[in-house]
């Protein structure tokens, strides 16, 4: 099979993150989720203890591409601004260790935060369009859920700078601010011309990982192993909804 | 097991539908459908043959009161206007058979169209009360979704006639009618103290009717049998969504 790439699928991908320390414990990791069957793989590269050493890191991207396969890798640092670790990296060094990956792995897809400076944004891109690499422009929140004007502005923002994907992940306070969510996705789904990811997170949020698919959302996360963020849930139920909504309301 | 009343469930009661047009039919579809374990059944008087022949209503009802044991009963004649069958019975000749089901029967509930008269809505509450039969005051829209305060009028009206439980089942024309009627939903829970049933029906609408409970629905119509709208899933497919839905989301 060949690979498919975020927004090909007509049915959303399910995504399951690996959040190991050392390189024993994410290529543990790596097996128990590969053995659920998701479409994709979030390597959270922040939580990786030698982040700082880029042979390293090259060298775990290598051997879970490896192990892999065809299934489609995201390589993510996320800011400790976005809900990630401390790392001992500048922004500017972890756009770097970004690029890295870009020119020395066949890793898909590198997530940058749209929240970085412009240039650094552009300089990424530029590398990655180089190596082949597609990016995802990111927007986190994980204490509220912004007015349907600032979450319309980030999915524009991924587009404008000419990435691949737009992924919007905000925590709301309320049953409105999940309804909101899924309004906006429904909007930018309809203006814009890449693939969403989006979700709503925490316990009511699980409402959008389950039906944001159907709302224009290319991609939900689910925990295979261990959870990166608030309300992922296990990624049999996920597909078990999945597989009815799809029954219910397939195009 | 003592009978639940719609309201006094946490997680949201499944409804199954009733549609024969004989007693036989209706005999054997209720047993059908009782085997898939809803937590109520709604018998849709409108689709039987004698609808216009009160002992024979009367009877019918009493039968299925005694097949169904303790699960609760709602008695429907659904309008033509609101999506039901042709019946020979006028709207005062159809209130008058639902004052009879009040005074000769055990069954729990009575659906009462809030596009009725409100004089005769009155005399059918009056009549409910005093046999201790509890009415839903409904309303449906088989072509679109009304706005925002149209809808809120709605949950207000069956509160204010002084009936138990406010329906609202109304068709959306995209996905923003969708989350129209949750949000409706969950101002109006938030509002009122009567228990709410919503649902936005056709294909999109069975998000609705998967996840209305964490918006305050108390009632979800599945499939035993045969469908009675557009949009009702599965009773099977419904209990596992909810089954997933509690164990996520659950207070």
């Amino acid at each position: 099979m060949a690979t498919k790439l975020i927004g090909e699928n007509r049915r959303p991908f399910i995504c399951t993150p690996v959040v190991g320390v050392t390189t024993e414990t994410i290529v543990e990791e790596l097996e128990q989720v590969l053995a659920k069957k998701p479409d994709i793989i979030e390597w959270r590269a922040d939580f990786f203890q030698h982040i700082a050493d880029t042979v390293q890191v090259l060298a775990v991207a290598n051997r879970i591409k490896e192990i892999a396969g065809e299934l489609p890798i995201i390589f993510t640092i996320r800011s400790i601004r976005e809900g990630g670790q401390p790392i001992p990296l500048s922004d500017r060094e972890a756009i770097e260790l970004n690029a890295e990956i870009c020119r020395n792995t066949t890793v898909e897809y590198v997530d940058c935060e749209l929240s970085n400076d412009p240039a650094y944004i552009q300089y990424l891109r530029a590398e990655a369009t180089s190596h082949g690499t597609k990016i995802i422009g990111s927007f986190h929140n994980f204490a509220l859920t912004p007015s349907r004007d600032e979450l319309a502005k980030k999915f524009t923002a991924a587009e404008q700078f000419g990435l691949d994907v737009a992924k919007v992940a905000v925590m709301p306070q309320d049953l409105d601010d999940v309804l909101r969510l899924l309004g906006a996705t429904l909007e930018a789904k309809k203006r814009l011309s890449i693939p969403l990811i989006t979700m709503s997170m925490g316990k009511y949020g699980a409402i959008s990982r389950m039906l944001g698919g159907v709302f224009g959302s290319s991609l939900s996360f689910a925990v295979g192993a261990k959870a990166s963020a608030p309300g992922q849930i296990p990624i049999e139920d996920l597909q078990t909804v999945l597989d009815i909504v799809e029954k219910t309301i397939g195009e």
